[in-house]
C-alpha cells in the first residue's frame, strides 16, 4: 500500500552543533522534498580573553537566539565518548552541557551521532578529514563556496547525518506498512 | 597599623554546589564576624524516567531558583580533573557546564577548589572520605542533625572551603598593608 507523505512530512529543518569552548559551530539544513538546503551556519569564536563561565554564556546566549529565530525541528550534535586527553574531555563536555541545556529550553528534539556516523552519512567513509566533511558538505548544500570555519561545517555535517537518518527510518516505516 | 573589618567584609555569603547528574548538592553558608552559619541545603535528585537533557534542564532550574532566592555573593564548585572513567567525566562535565552557566546568568562570582583543598580545609586531611566530610560540616556549622544527602554536604563542605580561603586572603592582604 502506497502512503504519500503528507506536507508536514516533506519539510524539516535541523540544527547540527559541534561545541567547543575556543569555537562552537552551528549551521541550519532543511529539508524539502528530499531536496537539501543551508538556511544559515555561522559559530560563536571565544578568545583567550574570556573566562571559561564566560565562554560558556556566550555559546549558550549565541545558540538560544539562533534556535528562537530559525525555529529548528531538532537539534543534532556529536556524541563525545573519547577525546585526546582528560583535560579537553571536561571542556569539551562543560560545553555540550550548555548546548544540549540550550535546546531543552526551547522544546526542541535532541538527537545524538558518533562522528563515525557522521562521516559515513556525509562523506560515505568514517575516517574522512575535516577538509573531505567540508567538501561533501558544499557539495551536498549546493554551495558556491566552502563553509567556513570546520566547526561550521562539521555542524551542517551533523544536520544532514540527521536528515539522511530520518529519511531512512522513514523509509523503513513505509515499508512495514 | 590595625585595619578595622568594614561591615560589608564582615558578611558573607556562599553556595557550594557540589553536581552530578543523578543528584546535585548545593548548599548555602554565610559568615558573620567569623562565625559560620547554614543558610540552606538541598539537592536536586533526578531519576530514570528523566532524560539527560531534562537532567540537565532540571539542575540548571533549580540552581538558578536557589540562586535568586538566596543571593549568595560567591559560588564554590568542586574542580574536576579526574574521574574512574571517561563516561563518567562527561555527564559530569556536562552537569559541570550547567551548574557554571546558571551562576554566570546570575551575576555571581566563582570560585574552584580540588576535592584535596576542600577536604583539607574542612577535616584537615585531603583524603577524608564522605561520612568523615559530612561530620565535620555538622560540627562547623554547629547543625543538630547531619546534612543529608552526602552530596549536600559535600556542597556545603565547598562553601566553607571558600570561606576559610577567603579569610586567609583577607588576613594575608591585611597583614601586608
Amino acid at each position: 500500500m502506497f502512503h504519500p507523505l503528507t506536507k508536514a512530512e516533506k519539510k524539516m529543518r535541523v540544527m547540527g552543533i559541534d561545541p567547543g569552548s575556543r569555537c562552537t559551530g552551528f549551521g541550519i539544513v532543511e529539508e524539502i522534498e528530499n531536496d537539501l538546503r543551508a538556511i544559515h551556519w555561522s559559530s560563536v569564536r571565544n578568545t583567550p580573553k574570556h573566562s571559561f563561565p564566560e565562554r560558556l554564556k556566550r555559546i549558550y546566549d549565541e545558540l538560544m537566539f539562533a534556535m528562537k529565530k530559525f525555529r529548528p525541528d531538532v537539534v543534532a550534535v556529536e556524541n563525545l565518548f573519547y577525546a585526546v586527553n582528560v583535560k579537553t574531555v571536561i571542556k569539551l563536555g562543560q560545553t555540550r552541557g550548555v548546548t544540549l541545556l540550550a535546546a531543552v529550553n526551547c522544546g526542541i528534539e535532541l538527537a545524538e551521532y558518533s562522528p563515525l556516523e557522521i562521516k559515513q552519512s556525509v562523506v560515505g567513509y568514517g575516517r574522512a578529514d575535516k577538509n573531505q566533511v567540508c567538501n561533501m558538505v558544499a557539495a551536498l548544500l549546493n554551495l558556491k563556496e566552502k563553509p567556513e570555519p570546520f566547526d561550521a561545517s562539521d555542524a551542517l555535517a551533523a544536520a544532514i547525518c540527521h536528515i539522511h537518518h530520518s529519511g531512512l527510518q522513514q523509509k523503513i516505516k513505509l515499508a512495514r506498512r
